[in-house]
């Protein structure tokens, strides 16, 4: 029977992995995607559109797309408009998505079913929820703020402090095909991604992280490359295990896997600091806890660009698909 | 050897005889499409993408689409936004070809290409020049009018006289795949479609009425079904053949397909009444001129409704795809 791994997150570094994980024939994969994002082209969608967001989806959609599908089709799906007032900046694949959905008289789940068709998507695609929700963080210093974006785009206030909390409001439900998802899970993937705004928002959302507690399936987590001002300024590898544990209703991590060595160039570095952003240390050398660290080298060598029409920053150093997918599949 | 049928227009007079003629599995066929519209969705084609306009084509390619191809997609490239500032009434399909454009580099013939390929279009799909211009009306009071838009629409200057002079500012060069369409044509169809801003708007481009008059296709032009208020008020069937001639190089028309029985409901007239229209009479029972006039009825008993989204005032009356088709048939 064909091994079933579940990822978890949303965002640039599911993307990764995915894309990664694909070129594995005899897997059986499923993503469950955070619904909080509410920035540039999701902004429109959820404020204007009265829709969830769809740039997580669709980024798993395009990662996750057959290459014997139509090669137009994929591209079309990451390109982001650079013209056109009101529409310079949103993605083709939420606008295909957003039309899509009011096709089928606003039931997004059966856009994402038709969308994964056509772009003959191997795997499944999950929404965490459909219900409208959004991320508030409340700072170690007591500051809250509210959504992905502002979280994502921190200020004097929030950037040098931790978050110590991460929950949604309103509440929302789950999307039962994410807990039967993971029930049915050999190996379930936290990450690699935004710690606090890509991978969490999927586990605050209430009966995620019991059911990860309850299921067979073992667990791993991804450590994060780099640290995020604003969110994980100053955090270590210990820090992000004991973080993300707080989330799974007392289970503990099987795995974390680690970059093992981290030869970045100066000038790489350099672009960092100037975001406050520094290599996760690895303090983890004489750890005694029950999850065991893989440590591997799996980041990339290729240098990111940021595309054209998009205006977020994106990170430069990151996870190589093949390297990441093959740590995680040595662990079936 | 399959039977070559070039179409002359643009619109949804153009949509319908494409979907009745697609329904025969041996003709080879073409479509000229004009690309002056610069109303609504293709505005913002044209001044905020800097691309031609779109949105006849895109109705061609959905006339012409593969039944076997994705009916998702099909649905799609007929939609039309009503959300979203600056892309509520943006269609679907004029994104989709923006967006390819620019993949392709600005190449626009490419992307009629690619899109044609993935909706499986029957046909060939040519626009009748590649390079920007503008319509210009002269009016029989002297009175100019600078664009399609502005000719659907008159005012009390123009909407009561009739259209005296068709041309484009600045002139443009003509699609060489036009001329070659036409030169090996065994029939060339004008219309059916607004008079002056869908099928003249053809003929006005230097070089295709010229080739129409050499070509040794038989040329039929599908007569009007009712007058339009600013363009064709107080015409009758005389004034469109002897109207279209001018734009022919001396040549004339072989047959003119002519609806044969007006029973328009009380309902229908009044609303066309409205607007200043009434049914294109028959003025050619006594016609002795080179046109054969073909009676037939090609009218449809479907009742039009307008599509969500969309601001423009469609016609009521409209041509049957298939008995129109099948019209044209019998003239091979």
């Amino acid at each position: 029977m064909r091994k079933k791994i579940v990822v978890i997150g949303g965002g640039t570094g599911t993307f990764t992995i995915l894309s990664g994980l694909k070129k594995y024939p005899n897997l059986d994969l499923s993503v469950i995607v955070s619904m909080m994002d509410d920035g540039g082209s999701n902004r429109v969608i959820r404020d204007e559109f009265g829709l969830l967001p769809t740039s997580d989806l669709r980024q798993c959609m395009v990662a996750l797309a057959s290459s014997d599908s139509d090669q137009t089709l994929r591209k079309l799906f990451t390109y982001r408009y650079d013209q056109g007032v009101g529409i310079s900046g949103m993605t083709f694949g939420n606008l295909f998505m957003a039309a899509l959905t009011d096709i089928y008289g606003g039931d997004q789940k059966k856009a994402i079913e038709e969308t994964s068709e056509i772009l003959g998507v191997k795997g499944k695609i999950i929404p965490v929820t459909f219900e409208k929700t959004n991320l508030v963080a409340t700072y170690e210093n007591g500051r809250q703020v509210l959504g992905e974006h502002a979280i994502d785009e921190p200020n004097s206030q929030t950037g040098k402090f931790k978050i110590t909390k991460l929950e949604i409001i309103p509440k929302a439900k789950v999307n039962k095909d994410a807990l039967s998802a993971i029930t049915n899970a050999d190996l379930i993937v936290l990450g690699p991604g935004d710690f606090f705004t890509s991978i969490l928002p999927n586990l605050v959302v209430d009966g995620i992280g019991l059911e990860i507690k309850k299921s067979k399936a073992r667990v791993v987590f991804v450590a994060n490359l780099m640290t995020k001002f604003g969110q994980t300024a100053g955090f270590k590898a210990g820090d992000f295990i004991s973080e993300v544990e707080k989330y799974l209703s007392g289970r503990n991590l099987d795995y974390c896997i680690l970059n093992k060595s981290n030869h970045f160039s100066k000038t790489m570095l350099s672009k960092y600091k100037e975001e406050n952003a520094e290599p996760v240390k690895d303090d983890l050398k004489d750890y005694k806890g029950k999850t065991k660290i893989v440590r591997k080298s799996v980041i990339s060598n290729k240098i990111y660009q940021k595309p054209k029409g998009d205006i977020l920053e994106r990170s430069l150093i990151r996870h190589d698909s093949d390297k990441l997918a093959k740590a995680v599949v040595e662990l079936l």
